[in-house]
């Protein structure tokens, strides 16, 4: 028995309802009222597919199928849950949506495997309210559990105290040892425009790009917008626009598809008439090879430097840096074996977003697989892959982990 | 007897408890619960100093102490009790109180004036949260009353639900008849160093600098921010900052204090790793010669439309246009007058800010005065003016609204 087209879209369908902003996309950020209503949801499949359901200290769902063999390391498949603010119902969704389907294949199919499968639904993997990565990070011991107290969402709310008001178990461990996990499986829509222009509908990727994220604040001084002279003004919104318009160039001049984002940025006080004292703003770094995320960050450094003077001060924080990561060699060839066997044509590409699979290949073997992105658009409304390009990759993931769990 | 120094710096303490943001400056939009509070306590004063208390449809407050002359008009002194976010306790607020002076000060000296006297205390002068001198506007007719209701604050509450919300009354009239007023006496801080920096107490009004506003748009194309070349992006922020950080150029070259201010700005989706496919942001534009702000005015507007493109689109809304305006000449020699009077040295100046007398002197005479800001510094938490300047300030007011409700 193959994937289920119509199941996995009613899948898609269902957890789409879950955002803070329908018809504008999904909106569904960690620890949220959506991200409650879609962890019951999850929950449920998981133990209508027959698993045994469990949640870590940072709201991780985990759904088991044991295996034949006592206190195995698992095969984990799945993917995020949460989104960026009006992105689209793919995006993370689809690929816990895919380890879905690979439990039910496993009940329907009758699969007592060797080893356990294990199906992850993960938060906080966009970093849209504390930081990207987070599920992932935590599990892997990447990020210690002491640092989750610090990381605060934009109204000032940790981690922790998010987790609490809505009413998820803090103390639940949240680091799992790398013992336990015999490999991680994702699947996730490309967000790109190669699959598609190309024509096939899966690409098995090899590695992932580093990427770095940093939060820039300008500080000025406030005044009227009337009665200060142009001469005597320290305008915030100036000195960072003056930043801003002159960093996309930099990740031009590197090339190798360094790519560089403005995606967050805000201004106090915020009113027509009142010159800004405070911007604040992240710069987003990405490229497949480490040493051009170096040379732009030092080049971004150098130009914020410069606009320091005696009305402005600008200060910068790396919240984020992630080398780029090869994945297992072994895993790769087993899933385009899988391709092969199920005759669906594919490719091997490396991956220009950041992914939980990266973050897991610090500590077990991962494989990842791509599917299509209608117009290679993502993290917006517009977001869309096609069921049977799901289901394709629903099943090349469950023959790969009837392969690793049997053995 | 004198204006009272001790009771105008215990109003000025007293308002502005009502704020949003204790702590960090006067937060106090209009129909806000600050507001209510603020409103309660203005006209708990006018009952107390015999003023027979009114509001209109905008919720402007009106405090009357009849004159001897039946259905005469009315000299009306005060300003506005809104304040920008995090300002300070003097913009608009000193105004009311030197109003409240002046009444207290009719009470305790037993004039009974021929014209009557009326105290006013407006709502949203700054435009925080609707537009820009609303309230004088609405009294002017200036604005009509049917465009209210499509007056709508960033987060699309009309300023009438805003009222109704608030347990105002929407359905009082708010345009007022010139024939009712004689006259509009305002007292301002300054917003600039002028005063101060110069030692001079008092500066009589002589025009008032004209002003535009821009609300502008910048449509791109969201997408993630690792998978989409820099060469395919349509980066709203990328256009808006390139746009941006060429305006203030524009006002430095047109001189003659031509100001320029980009004060509010908003990104969408915003999110580190989101290409921003919307960017909103304004312009105000201000000078005291018409032909200054046109100029800055044309070559914004080019400045913007060359950044559309096939991935841009950018559009320009003007929420405002004042032309500059000059004030009565006979109120200005009567302040000047009262200033010699009280031995306060004056001088005579222009304002830099738009101000609610701006819009009364297109329908009755009108007299403007400043006093000093320290540091020049406004719309702040620094914001401070002495007590000692406040009383000068309600002094020569007092005077000035004696002699014009006698005759």
């Amino acid at each position: 028995m193959k994937a289920n087209n119509e199941r996995i879209q009613k899948s898609v369908e269902e957890l789409s309802e879950f955002t803070k902003t329908p018809g504008n996309g999904v909106t569904r950020l960690s620890y949220s009222k959506e991200d409650l209503k879609a962890r019951k949801y999850i929950k449920e499949k998981m133990k209508e597919y027959g698993l045994a359901v469990k949640e870590d200290g940072l709201g991780n769902m985990f759904g088991k199928l044991e295996g034949k063999m006592k206190d195995a390391p698992s095969v984990i498949v799945g993917s995020h849950f949460d989104s960026v603010p009006n992105g689209g119902a793919y995006d993370g969704a689809a690929g816990v949506i895919a380890g879905l389907e690979v439990a039910a294949l496993f009940q329907q199919n009758k699969l007592t495997p060797n080893y356990p499968l294990e199906v992850i639904a993960m938060i906080e993997e966009e970093g849209s309210r504390f930081r990207g990565l987070m599920g992932s990070s935590g599990i892997t011991g990447s990020i210690k559990e002491s640092d989750f107290k610090d990381v605060r969402d934009f109204d000032g709310v940790s981690a922790t105290e998010a987790m609490s008001n809505a009413g998820l178990d803090k103390s639940l461990p949240t680091y799992r040892d790398p013992q336990t996990i015999k490999a991680f499986l994702e699947m996730h829509i490309e967000q790109g425009p190669i699959l598609e222009e190309n024509d096939i509908p899966i690409g098995v990727v090899q590695s992932i790009v580093g990427l770095t994220q940093l939060n820039v604040t300008i500080t000025g001084r406030a005044g009227h917008a009337g009665t200060t002279p142009m001469d005597k003004r320290s305008d915030a919104v100036m000195a960072a626009t003056n930043i801003i318009s002159k960093l996309p160039q930099l990740a031009i001049n590197e090339g190798n598809n360094t790519v560089l984002t403005v995606g967050r940025l805000q201004v106090s006080p915020n009113a027509a008439n009142v010159i800004p004292d405070d911007v604040n703003f992240t710069i987003d770094i990405r490229s497949g090879k480490e040493e051009h995320i170096l040379n732009v960050l030092k080049n971004v450094r150098e130009i914020i430097r410069s606009y320091n003077s005696s009305g402005i001060k600008t200060s910068v924080e790396q919240r984020l840096y992630i080398k780029p990561k090869a994945l297992s060699e072994d895993i790769h060839s087993i899933l385009s074996g899988a391709c092969a066997n199920l005759n669906i044509s594919h490719c091997t590409m490396n991956s220009g977003a950041g992914h939980d699979a990266m973050v897991f290949s610090d500590v077990t073997d991962v494989g990842l697989i791509f599917v299509p992105s209608k117009n290679g658009l993502s993290h917006c409304p517009e977001e869309f892959t096609h069921e049977d390009d799901l289901a394709r990759g629903a099943n090349v993931l469950y023959e790969t982990a009837k392969k690793l769990t049997e053995g």
